[in-house]
């Protein structure tokens, strides 16, 4: 399903990013990076990343000169369970909320909706939020890092962060030209340390419905950016769309997951980047200041999500994956 | 935030419940009752839980004589953590996918989403769909119940069940004629076991601004009814909101957790029904019946969440609460 938009733009957007993401090669364009700890002067991990949620929009609200109540709605989703760092982190705004739940195709879903919300004149602005901790997510879904388990070289890194982005049906210079909205996938993948492998199928196969569904090639877009797909993933999309959907994916393509941190340097961080803010900084960062410079006209976003339940893993279930699609243009 | 709606109506809805469920006052509303166990062939609760979810869609689609690619987009929510039920229940479907989480407000939530994609002309038929399953909640939220943790007589039981609704642009008889977005209240509650009283300031929140918005007084519903409540809950917001808004609810008002079950024989539930499938059984079951044989005209929907994270509650944090109004109306 794609929907096209001829009134939803974007006014702005905002970034904070932790200590790893502070080596980014994309850092400079981050509004605010925490490089000290990971708990901000909070007292729990959890905590911690509430702390990103809600300066991600305190920022972006004083970017815009605009109070809380100038905002209709706020949408939040984040990995944590019963997505806590979204719905403590909007508390005290006091904005009407709607919590998302999509794992990393968080943003996706969120502008999807905002969009939507958007179509009727009685809204006038939504912000998106979302953020990810590394070891809140490291603690819920796998192991405590403390506990020191080695990762294989396919784990991608959870991306520490919060971000949010202003959409307004009041016309700017970067509009929201269509979205297609994923289906669930599921390939079979088991392997929790390889989400790459897991988010494939749903960012191909969200793709190639986008193309089709709009008559379009992937010429169209000057930049084409998969959610967290990882250094690994990256190729196996390739691979998989080349043998899958007989498309080629060319220059004009990379993922958020292969470019947010400097692999050459952060040895440690092996696959890549992960977790909705991972492609957040990236898209919020450096692709909306390259859109507002004219550097890039047509953008496909598509983040990724892997909804993975270490529930259902213990189960023997395979993980699922879905994609959201975006496409945006300079007006 | 109140939104109208023009050309948003409902085609159909959908109920399965369990044993508990199956003593209900309103039982006979419902599509499907499984009496036996809580497995319902099923290895685990969460697969059972995600079996109650698919099979409220297959029924649904049964009675609409309608396939899976006739549906636009499938939305769900429900408790589990990474909304696990919604995720592997909505897979099979192969329909673009949006996740929600707003625990037991999760109808209000879809249904603002849904009523907003319909706006657009290309989008022709939404379903919302959720579940609860009263042993995954209490495993994940508290304790196995096989641990025999006595409960207090606040605690609300919740239901067992999945249900749907089939939202439509295709004129019907029955209309989403408004629907307010409701914002997070914190009440500084920090009991797990009076769901009641942490959602009592999100529904009075949710009532007033919807009332204010529209400029309406509460005689304009046949019925006005929260989502759950409980027995406790409905009284302490009888009392709220004549102290805090001057707003008398009086006998056109009732609540879902309050109805759900038979609580002069169904001893062991001792404040009434939770869960987000407990106020979408009474709704899609028993209200769209009495609204389809316009035994009702108006009535407003107020499904009320909790937003209840264990990991906040251990670090001391209050309970959150959130609350949706949906104005149905006969035309």
């Amino acid at each position: 399903m794609t929907i096209k938009y001829n009134n939803v733009y974007i006014e702005d957007a905002s970034t904070v990013a932790g200590y790893y993401e502070s080596f980014s090669p994309y850092s400079k364009y981050f509004d605010k990076i925490y490089k000290k700890d990971f708990y901000f002067g909070e007292k729990s991990l959890e905590k911690a990343e509430t702390k990103l949620f809600k300066e991600s929009i305190d920022i972006l609200l004083k970017k815009c000169n605009l109070k809380p109540s100038d905002i209709d709605v706020l949408i939040g989703g984040d990995l944590l369970n019963q997505i806590t760092s979204s719905c403590y982190g909007a508390k005290d705004f006091n904005i009407s909320f709607l919590g998302v739940y999509t794992a990393c195709a968080t943003t996706g879903e969120e502008i999807l909706i905002a969009s939507n919300l958007l179509e009727n004149k009685d809204v006038k602005r939504v912000i998106c939020t979302t953020s990810s901790h590394n070891l809140s997510s490291e603690k819920q879904f796998r192991n405590p890092v403390e506990y020191g388990g080695p990762k294989p070289m396919t784990s991608t890194f959870t991306a520490t962060g919060g971000a949010s982005i202003l959409l307004t049906n009041n016309k700017k210079s970067i509009k929201v030209e269509s979205i297609t909205i994923g289906k669930i996938n599921d390939l079979g993948v088991k392997d929790a340390n390889h989400m790459g492998a897991v988010m494939t199928p749903a960012a191909a196969d969200t793709i190639n419905t986008h193309l089709k569904d709009l008559n379009r090639d992937l010429s169209y877009y000057d930049l084409i950016l998969t959610g967290d797909l990882g250094i690994f993933g990256k190729e196996i999309l390739k691979e998989y769309m080349s043998k899958e959907y007989k498309v080629k994916l060319k220059s004009n393509y990379n993922d958020c997951g292969a470019m947010l941190y400097d692999l050459s340097k952060q040895k440690e961080i092996t696959a890549g980047g992960s977790g909705p803010v991972c492609s957040a900084l990236i898209n919020y960062g450096y692709i909306l200041k390259m859109m507002k410079e004219k550097k890039l006209s047509h953008v496909l976003l598509v983040p990724t999500g892997a909804l993975f339940s270490p529930t259902f893993l213990f189960q023997k279930e395979n993980i699922l994956s879905i994609a959201y699609a975006i496409s945006l243009e300079v007006v």
